[in-house]
């Protein structure tokens, strides 16, 4: 059984040493699916020439900050694949020894370019998703830190259904930065939505324009920042609302 | 706002060294609720004569294995409260020196059992719940572990929706086993449904009767055992499913 509602494709074309090479890449998944279903796959093929070590921390670097910045229910398959192949055909580039090579810099960017893509894709065609987020957190004491608080955020049920509703609720938000357990300063605390500052010091920022963030939250790309005001690392996550279109496929499956 | 469907109320009646002394307790919330509604608050009352430290280790030491014990969503409010006050009115018992006196040991037991009362009351108006699902983990290595991976499955949206579509549902189980983090067998490990093995080392149990466990995963009151196999640690947490009348209080709250 699979859900996707679409199939999802990406492409990138950069060099390495002046020679062009290409990446393409497909994925399956439109949540974090139990293992009696459908999973998430993604498969990433380039002709450039590239030894199996350099294609790998290329990958894991790149998963890192694509796929595995993505959440949908916070649920994770037990058989999530992520896999490149470098067939080295049609490519006469310059050898690449390692993965700091500074000519494979471009090839390095449009991997995680084309994994972000994709993983953005599998997001957006979450269970029920119908708006599409992107969470930043900065200003954490550590990036595991902003990315555990970002997590935290996106898988909030409260958070996303308040998304779901269209609702810009920075009281959930704030709930769901203190259950991440990681150090956030409340009295130095900001959060925008849609680039619209509306709560700082722990308090709603008065009179704030309530039109354009009430106009963003009614779109389907949502944008929420957050400086939890303890340090300097930041993340990035991706998610979607949470919908009765996900009750309907994860609950009713068997009527 | 309170989305409570009906008053919360528990009374146990025990004695100290012979005295009988009562307990009363109430309780409001549907939900692990964010701060700018409803959260969660309950109080007790005993008429014991008790030192603040004595009911204070006693009430900690309740709330671990009864509040802190139940999930709804996942989500925890900033001001959930459970308080406890002794007002030594109308009981002559003898004094109470520690929390380790066996002529208190009644005592804590009736209070842990009305607190565990409470929390059960909270999660059965746990928002949009339809179904009491109890979950027990055994073989774990450590207590602690226990929990979080009974919390780990009581929190996984998969497994709610699946509760809530009366599936039942191990292969999400065990992914929510999995992704909890902590040591589990997966050849070991053993999974029961209303008190029939449904899984074992791994793999579905071969000719089981489904008839008892569907009738079972129909009802209201739902029962979960997962032995994860690695240890002799335990844990018993509380939760509900996850349905539409969640998304219907938390996206659409606004029209």
């Amino acid at each position: 059984m699979t859900t996707d509602t679409f199939p999802k494709l990406a492409t990138r074309e950069t060099e390495i040493g002046g020679v062009k090479v290409t990446i393409n890449g497909i994925a399956k998944g439109s949540g974090m699916i139990a293992p009696d279903m459908a999973t998430m796959l993604a498969f990433v093929v380039t002709d450039a020439k590239l030894p199996a070590a350099v294609l790998d921390a290329a990958l894991r670097r790149g998963a890192d900050r694509s796929f595995n910045a993505i959440t949908v229910d916070g649920d994770t398959s037990t058989s999530d694949t992520l896999l490149a192949v470098a067939t080295g055909q049609g490519a006469k580039h310059k050898a690449v020894r390692s993965a700091a090579d500074p000519h494979f810099r471009n090839f390095r960017a449009a991997l995680e370019a084309l994994l972000t893509d994709l993983a953005c894709q599998v997001v957006k065609d979450g269970e029920g998703a119908q708006k599409f987020v992107t969470i930043d957190v900065t200003g954490a004491a550590s990036a595991r830190a902003a990315k555990k608080i970002a997590l935290s955020i996106a898988n909030s049920p409260l958070v996303k259904t308040a998304i779901a509703g269209s609702d810009a609720n920075w009281g959930r938000i704030v709930m769901a930065v203190g259950k991440a357990g990681e150090r956030a300063d409340r009295d130095r605390m900001r959060i925008a939505v849609g680039g619209i500052a509306i709560a700082e010091h722990g308090e709603a920022v008065r009179g704030y324009d309530e039109a354009p963030v009430a106009h963003h939250m009614q779109g389907s790309d949502i944008h929420i920042e957050v400086d939890v005001g303890v340090g300097r690392s930041r993340a990035r996550v991706w998610t979607c609302d949470l919908t009765h279109g996900y009750i309907d496929i994860n609950a009713d499956y068997r009527s």
